[in-house]
């Protein structure tokens, strides 16, 4: 098996989908590893640190000999057009986002496996990119807002009197936002949690943190949340407002699987904020949850800043890759055996996870692909 | 006593002299408070927050009024211009990097105190903005540090494997340096801290960071390090290279009194650390601690990433205000008694921080006064 690692082609993305650590993995799995020259750059993993692989300067060459292509983002259509028929694709294909991408994969005969639908049981966990790049959002997530807020976030007594710590609300408690309040607390704030999935409180509070809550049970499928009624909301709007008029600093991360991100952050409610108060929006791939929301870009409405990000994972680029490679590589490990090709369709892991088989789109895109903001 | 607090006129400065929690404290001594509109702007202190001032939207009608005009940076000459004779000025006025500001306070017999010459004596500490400041350096510093790498700080363990943490490296462990220990710990990097001083190795291990040093006695006036030899800097640089080539991450915040920043991270040292890692130098106002170091501007040398603010506290302007505020609200104190002033001149503290006093000026621009990085 010849495993092929292109370089990203777009700018946005800097994440490569192997690190210097791992092409050992994959040649004890008997694969050959081919690599595009550059491919690590964008993750500071130059070439010269990729051993026993073999480099290409040229794409459509490497394309040519491979028989596996580990990607990070879904590739383009011109991508695709250069891959061999029956190449297998591994990566975070983004279906929702990019349904041309999937219909171009489709067309040409290309088995892709989506990580992002990798079912979250036990014996997936080590593959579970959603939730090691959903743990770089919520890290990164609070370095953002701490760097963009004008206010200390821990208590600082000095000799001149006390600095009151900030407060911190995040909202959605699933892995990015848990990473973001055991992140937030670390960094010594006062952090508040909102999620409308009871379940959630035990993490919560167990990381510190006080949840708020508006008493109703919405659970939803895997572990997301489902979409609230017109009174739930009217609810959750009134508790929201109060909570949110007394945070310096917000992390959203609410996403509900297969639609637009809840707009849970209405217009007044940031304006209920005080000036030089901010908000790290990381729905913003999937329209955000605030109203104000703009993607990849910091907006100032009356003097609250609001950060959009679309692609988190990619500016922790070499710890995110380093986490995502891994799970490839174990992804790897259960369609390769003794170097040669061995998908045991039985495995609900491939029945789930696999985008295109044989012309076919396995998952319509209604349901949500988006990686790294839940 | 009428107290003006007009609107810093660069920029480059969010910082406000008075904070709305504070005019109560110029009222109890017996101040009118004269405020030009805007001025806590930066700082996101609306206008509407200051209670019980009076408004001028005229600077120089407002300096006309002054008895006392309490400033952020040292006025600038057509500021000076403005002032009556006689006025009393007090604020961070770095006559080392602006003699030309001083001369003209000098010029105009101006008297001013200048918040970075307050002596370091125990009954000053609630003046002492150069504490203040420097702790809001360090926490930031850490901060923009982290946001900028391209790694995890803390170790993550997750479902496939370790994130292994970031290793911090701070140099120069006075209160900028403690407070960047203290911060990167609590993000939960490996933090080592070098001193030439020997009196900081238990500040620094008390706050859990690895103290490395070179067996030099460097101890200089004021708290701040002396230069050092030929010879020492030799097995300095020995010592370093070793751990700057370890590092993710370097903080750097040494300086000494009246002298450049020495050049204590050399081309060489920065060109052994990994792609991807990053230093913040906080002693780029006086020329950096790094060869490669260029003012308010972040540079990449082989893939490593060095930024050198020169003004950080304007970065976390509120509660830099705040704390700056409470300095100079302490100061004054001892100007003014009922509303009437009442300078003891042989107050040391009076005697050693008054800059500019009957068109003379007091202190040579030889003396460190650089603000915020030590």
């Amino acid at each position: 098996m010849r495993v092929a690692i292109p370089k990203e082609i777009t700018d946005a993305e800097n994440r490569v989908a192997l690190v210097p650590a791992l092409v050992a993995d994959l040649t004890r799995l008997g694969c050959t590893v081919l690599f595009e020259n550059g491919a690590g750059a964008g993750a500071c993993y130059p070439d010269e640190l990729y051993q026993n692989v073999t480099f290409y300067s040229d794409p459509a060459k490497l394309y040519q000999d491979a028989d596996i292509v580990l990607k990070v983002e879904a590739p383009f259509e011109e991508e695709v057009a250069q891959f061999k028929e029956n190449t297998i694709v591994i990566g975070l294909l983004s279906g929702y986002r990019f349904p041309e991408r999937i219909a171009a994969l489709s067309r040409r005969n290309i088995t892709s496996f989506a990580m992002e639908l990798v079912p979250r049981i036990s014996r997936a966990q080590s593959m579970d990119a959603l939730s090691s790049q959903a743990t770089i959002v919520g890290y990164k997530a609070v370095l953002i807002a701490a760097n963009m807020t004008n206010r200390f976030f821990p208590m600082l007594t000095t000799a001149a009197g006390t600095i009151r710590p900030s407060e911190v609300l995040v909202i959605g408690a699933g892995v990015a936002g848990l990473q973001a309040i055991a992140t937030a607390k670390r960094l010594g704030a006062i952090v508040k949690a909102y999620d409308i999935r009871t379940a959630a409180r035990e993490q919560i509070e167990s990381l510190g943190a006080k949840m708020i809550n508006i008493d109703v049970q919405a659970e939803g499928a895997g572990g997301y949340a489902r979409e609230l009624t017109d009174d739930e909301k009217q609810k959750q709007q009134t508790v929201l407002l109060e909570a949110i008029s007394r945070s310096q600093a917000i992390i959203s991360t609410a996403l509900i699987p297969g639609k637009p991100a809840p707009k849970i952050i209405t217009t007044a409610m940031v304006e209920a904020m005080a000036p030089g108060s901010v908000i790290v929006d990381c729905a913003a791939i999937a329209g955000g949850n605030c109203e104000l929301t703009q993607p990849d870009k910091t907006i100032s409405h009356q003097g609250i800043l609001i950060n959009g990000p679309t692609n988190i994972p990619s500016m922790v680029a070499k710890d995110a890759s380093n986490m995502y490679a891994k799970n490839l590589t174990n992804f790897l490990a259960l369609l390769v055996k003794d170097g040669k090709l061995n998908i045991d369709w039985q495995d609900e892991i491939l029945s789930q996870s696999v985008l295109t088989h044989q012309n076919e789109i396995k998952h319509q895109p209604t349901r949500n692909l988006i990686a790294g903001a839940s």
